[in-house]
């Protein structure tokens, strides 16, 4: 077990280039590289993004570059362990800020990986899937899930900013991300399914044999809501931060088939010290102000800032004001690949 | 196909003494008993419970009866076609009225049948389960659910009524109906559920590792909750009446395991001929004037009024003012056995 | 909770006849019949049926009644608690022995209950379902399914038997058996799926997008499998019996909805004495001798014999010679019901 | 959506420099890179490697590099897309071609990926899973799943060579790679679950409550079985080739998490065009000569050589003599993502 495993400047040079040749290459060498210890060791680094640094970047990227030549108006956030440019925030997460203008829209497609838009600011902003029109308020969560067509549009008078989540990285990683364009769509002329169909928690519209629920029922989360929810859970919670996950209401589900979103409530000087996760994950703050430690590096953040933790990063949050936060995660996915773990500090 | 079968007294009565003393009996003079041609052919005829009857008759029981002598002061809804007496309305569903008077308590206990306990009038009156406290107000729907200990009291200071509904003839004729006995359960000093982890659709309480979601955990609905809902899809439905599934939020799954709840609300006027059902059902009209014929039997109903149909039956509702109403059905315990069945009329 | 409750008796003629008048009748004095204290009291009792007793009054069956006057030519097996007739061997059990002369056929249909044949003698037999033929050679399991055509065949020269058990019951009481008549189906030119699709344990039908498997992929169930199967257990039991759930190969789900069946082997003077299962069951002898104790009733049992126990009971097995014996049992219904339950003896 | 997106050199310098310092990237010059039009543009390209070719360097790594200083010998089956060196075939899958010499053993360790050991020659290899000794016979499949401990031996007198598929891409590229080491660990003295609790297809241990079966109940999958059934298919199986699917006997779903594993008998002349899979795959050949065009590059392939084909590639395989080859894929990850998918050709 504690001998040193043979390295690549061991084996003749001439057998290095007959493996070459045939295509192989011993694992010994490697073997620590792939499987680690004890635990992963991520690239990944802790990111982080002031709002108020960003905000100006992303409008003059408006007055630059009209959405026409960008299709979507994004800057991404670049995990700092891969370096800027990187189209990813962790391992698993992809994050972009985008911006739509007044009058301007997104023209439709759909693709394999799946997103999350975090409404910033500004109002008018909607986004269509599959004809069902999503109004996008601060604090919404709106889901263009796998293979839904969808586009955006802005019948307000000021800009539109929103924090994308996806699971690009994933299919970029498995060669399957691709995606196909088309029209915009047409809008049914009623609210989305937050509105109508699932209205309430334990009510569900009536099955019927052979209809069966969409896959992605409900694809707006309208912040209102979930602000009343977590102030309940609060006020009972005792010690405890308040935590509610974002389910399907049909299935009880994580919206994604591999990113959960988690809404967080801290009470004025609440902090909270989760166990080490075998998650990455990102955090969004909707309102309020506070300090993160991610593996001795302090984050202070305030409302609309964004920031990130790698693998079984070492996490301990305080908040300095009543604040509510957005968690951004892949248990969902290691759920499903049977690893996910949470370790005692 | 078409031959008549063999009858008993077609068989020597030797060979039929010889039958009964080896403990057998033919079966095809019982075969079209047992699987009739192309349909059930129910025992259980359609009910009707106008309130107004029943109220004072429930009243007179508590007149007569203390709740130390009768656990549970309840009026049973017996099948018309089995005759006054049984403790069954449909082949599946045992319906009955309850009555605790001010400062009464039905003691506790736990049984493997199911019951949901919709609130008929009064104020005051909460029920226990599992140590969480349900107050139960009209409209509202209460489970107390296979094997979980309940018990009931009453804080108010008029009658407290509601209706039980319970899977019970299905666990008599299983032999599996039992009960087991305790002492009043303490109460724990928060708001249930419906108020604290399931105020909003679409989140749960975060998931941790181990922790599995209790079996139920939403154990009261209240009806503010469901009107509202109703009158949001009754907004957007067109024509068809509005009708909302009462579903488990963890899984989307009905809230018990063999029967299930739908709410339907009626517009002034509006008119339903759902299709004929293979699941037997009972309504209760929580608010609303309205006329149904189930098989051609004509039933006026109004407020706190219950009624049923058996399998297969004929069912046209035409309400006459807005009208709320609550089916009870076994579509959950057909769909686990895998033969329910819709017919178009 | 010790003080008894009213009777009956205990109120006024008058308010009864009010009550009789209404539809209703008082649950308080019915309370503990349908809730009895801790357990069920089944009206089920032990039986036992000699298959030397039984294959004589078989056999006349044929000669007395042809199969055209029968459809299908059975004896039932009626539980001694309910009395020579009924339809039912436990609550939720019927049993059949049934006989097919060679050159007779048993018309197609299909129906709501689900049955399974172990055959019990001869050979040249055959069901078809959905024009899938199955052989049916001696302990082998034949299933037909809920919903799906059945017809039997006879090829041979003797005659053949067979023991049916199904969920009739159940569907008796739930008001949901009946059954749809048609011709003999033709049959499709090869063996059925246990010889081909499902030949190995852990391999399975390559999966096609879109083309889901049959609810019941696998209608046959061949002893000469089961037999070497129990004897590779019970070579590594230790001191255990074997027993085998027989399993739906496609979802490892028991193989009917309603109905479990589980293949046994006792080694010569092997014992077992199973904790009390809140399910009701029967046992069918395939081979061997041995002695069963149920809730002190002393059944000694030989080759093809069957017995029957109510929920709760009290069994003890003690096998005289090696014994292969397939048990019967509601288990799968009452896990969907969530009310399964085994106590310590 | 005709019209070029922006490109990088479109924006001025400094802002391009602002951009960098905030640690973002535009998204737009970057879009069709990670969202191609219509498909994935996948970096791997079909490999063919040589089993006569491979041998003689594998036997040479057993000179050169003791198993102490390699704790698993192992040739990497490099994508030829990503250059030898690669530790991965296709984007999901790895394969690497393992020896292990007569006395010797591998130390035992425990992983998040899981792997499948396919047998490619010699007798008397065995491996230890969670204390279970698992033959290793050619043909046979041996699965060590993500998180149970698995160590190997060899009690034989010839070299022993199989062929390793894991998921380790999928956990290197989500960070979630790590493994721990521990002692060779003590052997269960009886034959593993496909000789004991698995012999028949349709049978499993009986159910026991709160007793759950293993969530990796088989780990062995033994060639002759396999063998004897798709022979059994490929009788009855017209036109087609015969194709098995390895799934877990207690649920159906395939063995492993992420992949899939489906065996495949060609007749002598027969061939196979199947359609365009979102899957990335590795064939590894268990007897039998082909040829086969991925993509329109030929292999021609013999017993024991392995090949690989990236997503959506165009095969079409040709049988010379009988062949039986085993497919490795990623259906399983693409299905728990939700993004599988087939496209006529
Ligand atoms: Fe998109
Ligand atoms: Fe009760
Ligand atoms: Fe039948
Ligand atoms: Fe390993």
């Amino acid at each position: 077990m504690s001998e040193p495993l043979g390295e690549l400047e061991d084996l003749p040079q001439a057998y290095r280039d007959e493996l070459k040749q045939a295509g192989v290459a011993p694992l010994w060498p490697m073997m620590r590289n792939v499987l680690p210890h004890g635990a992963p060791q991520p690239v990944t680094q802790a990111g982080y993004w002031n709002y108020d640094a960003l905000r100006p970047l992303l409008l003059k990227a408006g007055e630059l570059t009209p959405v026409e030549k960008a299709e979507r108006r994004v800057l991404v956030l670049s995990d700092p362990g891969r370096g800027t440019g990187a189209m990813q925030a962790t391992a698993s997460i992809y994050l972009g800020m985008q911006l739509l203008l007044p009058g301007e829209s997104a023209p439709a497609h759909r693709h394999t990986p799946s997103a999350v838009r975090i409404i910033v600011e500004g109002t008018g902003g909607y986004s269509v899937v599959d004809s069902e029109r999503l109004p996008m308020e601060e604090g919404d969560l709106v889901l263009t899930p796998s293979g839904e067509w969808h586009d955006h549009g802005h019948d307000g008078n000021e800009p539109v900013v929103w924090l994308d989540a996806l699971d690009l990285p994933v299919f970029v990683q498995l060669e399957g991300s691709y995606a196909v364009e088309g029209d915009l769509q047409p809008q049914r002329n009623r609210p989305d399914a937050s509105e109508v169909e699932y209205k309430a928690a334990g009510l569900a519209p009536t099955r019927r044999p052979g209809h069966r629920a969409r896959r992605f029922p409900m694809l707006r989360y309208p912040w209102t809501g979930t602000e009343a929810a977590l102030r309940q859970m609060s006020a009972y919670g005792g010690d405890e931060i308040a935590e509610l996950d974002y389910v399907n209401p049909e299935t009880g589900e994580d919206i994604l088939p591999t990113l959960g979103f988690t809404a967080m409530m801290f009470g004025a000087g609440q902090s909270q010290k989760p166990p080490l996760r075998s998650s990455s994950c990102a955090f969004h703050v909707i309102k309020g102000h506070g300090r993160t430690e991610v593996d001795g590096q302090v984050i202070d953040w305030g409302p609309k800032d964004t920031f990130t933790a790698p693998v079984f990063a070492a996490i301990s949050h305080q908040a300095e004001s009543e604040a509510f936060v957005i968690r951004i995660h892949d248990r969902p996915l290691q759920d499903k690949l049977g690893y996910y773990e949470e370790r005692a500090r």
